[in-house]
């Protein structure tokens, strides 16, 4: 991002950072604990009774699990900070991108952001990188680890698909960057880690102008921003759950075309999910596609080519940051009018809330019949 | 297209004319016809025996289906011939454009398309123009026209959203033409009406260079081809029914959310679709998108940019033909090596033929047990 966050005063870059982390923190609330007892988790994936990475196996009792949220939170916080610390990163420096790297935020101290430090050696960036894949995975994991449930973590669906997603892309990146003479393939494969790690967990830091990137790298970090990162994190994006599941809606239909009267369930870590929930899904994933086509003719009457259109529409929705083109990594929206601005914080609401939760809460404020007394 | 029809042999051109119209029959028989009778309709939208426009209302006896289906064809073809010729055009050109239009393919015997003549006067692009829209709709409703029940054409809803799609964007496109001074108010609406009319259609005949046109007139030729015209027609495209059932889908939805425990039914033309079916529309719409996302992967290898690949692959499930950017209306696919041209091959045949009807084409003739003995 072009402005220079090293010229602001030191509480405004602390404050802005801390939103981050609280916001980080509040979506895990709100997404895993919040939702499903107020009877509009279906909405989210799962419902509380039905099994599954989200809902299924936390504890009945809503604070517990708050307080081992705020624990493993807390915990993931002092680790990454402590490290940036041994990493040679200032306090102030270390705080700030621990908090953005926890909350998937992505504001830096820095205006070149982790370019900053990555032109020293790669400790901070694998570091960062690492960190930013433990949070965009489903914090219940997190909780399994911490009772020592391996099996349950290494055999969940949604987990499995998200670390294939992430080093897949890494490698494909990583390899056209070498062969088109980006670099060594130190250099090109740890570019390629970190803009990956940060694109895919919705942060949008960066150490490198993906923007200048060949074709087919820039192209699948644009399929990383629609995707986004698992459900129960604080990334942002489709949510790599709905997508396995649409998967599985495709490889139901062929199985029924072959066998016209097989009763063919879809089912995660091996539970069945209801029909309603797929369908809540799939409307899900339509609306996501639907309001990014819509919007992004909207901003292509601002007049930027087609891809900063699709883009910056996307990396909004999905709470990117940085995006391809007019609003590439070395630019910002500054140059838009009012109108797109105020547009694309409609936009960030709606995919960090993922619109169908939005409209049920709305719901349960404007009726006198609440959901909550089902 | 940039290779010049004028300097090859009539033959040749009369030829690959005649491929257009002999596949346009073909298509209508196989979707309207066939596909129902040997139980595989339910893929194709509709079940023979769920209301609907494709193969509800048709009669049962499949030989007199298809001579009516002939004759409609016929009619067409001919009424458009001698609109052509008394627009001047010679009798080898008017033969040439009317398989074009009434295929919805799309070869023209001119370098510059329909350039050539809309220089001269907007009567034929008119004129081919209103049949590509015709060529567009659902044939069974011509069948309707022919019996006189015009009430079932304006209340079949996605005649009704086909013509809002077209003319809303005819009217966008226009304002947005005249707005950036491409031209007075008439030229504006004449290009835009054949410009949209040809992309909706699928049928890739080129009045104008669109690919130089403002940022949102092209992403609106863009989103056109995606969607493609009425189920049951001539061309290529997800179908404008899919489209309708996608957004009923989201509707229900809101209304589930609204009131969860109301049962919500999505009906097309008073009929209520089964959910087998609306998860059939759902996964191809998604398998859609998919092979559109991935594919333009593929293609973005070749170097060409964002919108190329992307559009590139799209001309190429819908069966369009000029796409944007390097692949625009003045271009051609040419230079692209080998192994992209056989993947478009590869995907102009997965397009047409709907992927899923494919699989179960196939699963037919494979399997000893076949879905026609059900």
């Amino acid at each position: 991002m072009v402005e220079n966050p090293e010229i602001l005063p030191h509480s405004i870059i602390l404050w802005r950072s801390m939103t981050h982390w609280i916001g980080g923190m509040g979506i895990l609330v709100f997404t895993l604990i919040l939702l499903p007892k107020i009877g509009i988790g279906a909405y989210q994936i799962f419902k509380a009774e039905s099994p599954g990475p989200v809902a299924g196996k936390i504890e009945p009792k809503m604070t517990d699990t708050a307080k081992k949220l705020y624990i493993i939170y807390i915990v993931i916080t002092v680790i990454l900070f402590l490290l940036l610390l041994i990493g040679d990163m200032t306090p102030f420096d270390a705080i700030v991108h621990t908090f953005g790297v926890v909350g998937t935020g992505g504001f830096s101290s820095k205006q070149k952001s982790i370019g900053h430090y990555s032109s020293s050696g790669p400790y901070i960036p694998i570091i960062m990188g690492i960190f930013m894949i433990i949070c965009g995975t489903n914090f219940t994991l997190h909780n399994y680890l911490y009772k020592g449930k391996i099996k349950n973590i290494v055999n969940d669906e949604e987990f499995r698909a998200y670390y294939t997603i992430i080093f897949g892309s890494i490698a494909l990146i990583a390899l056209d960057l070498f062969i088109n003479n980006y670099g060594g393939i130190a250099k090109s494969l740890l570019d390629s880690f970190f803009t990956v790690t940060s694109i895919s967990s919705t942060s949008g830091f960066v150490t490198a102008d993906f923007d200048l990137w060949p074709s087919f790298s820039k192209y699948i970090l644009f399929l990383l921003m629609f995707i986004g990162s698992s459900a129960g994190s604080t990334s942002g994006g489709m949510k790599v759950i709905r997508i396995v599941v649409i998967f599985k809606l495709i490889k139901r239909e062929i199985k029924r075309i072959l066998h016209p009267h097989a009763v063919v369930p879809i089912r995660i870590n091996g539970g069945v999910l209801s029909e309603e929930i797929v369908s809540g899904i799939y409307a899900f994933t339509a609306v996501y596609m639907i309001i990014t086509l819509v919007s992004a003719a909207v901003v292509s009457l601002s007049g930027v080519d087609f891809l900063s259109s699709i883009s910056s529409v996307l990396t909004m929705l999905s709470n990117v940051g940085p995006a391809f083109g007019a609003v590439g990594p070395t630019r910002n929206f500054f140059f838009f009018a009012p109108f797109y601005k105020l547009m694309f914080c409609v936009l960030m609401l709606l995919g960090r809330l993922e619109f169908f939760t939005l409209i049920a809460l709305f719901s349960i404020f404007t009726k006198k019949k609440s959901p909550v007394t089902n």
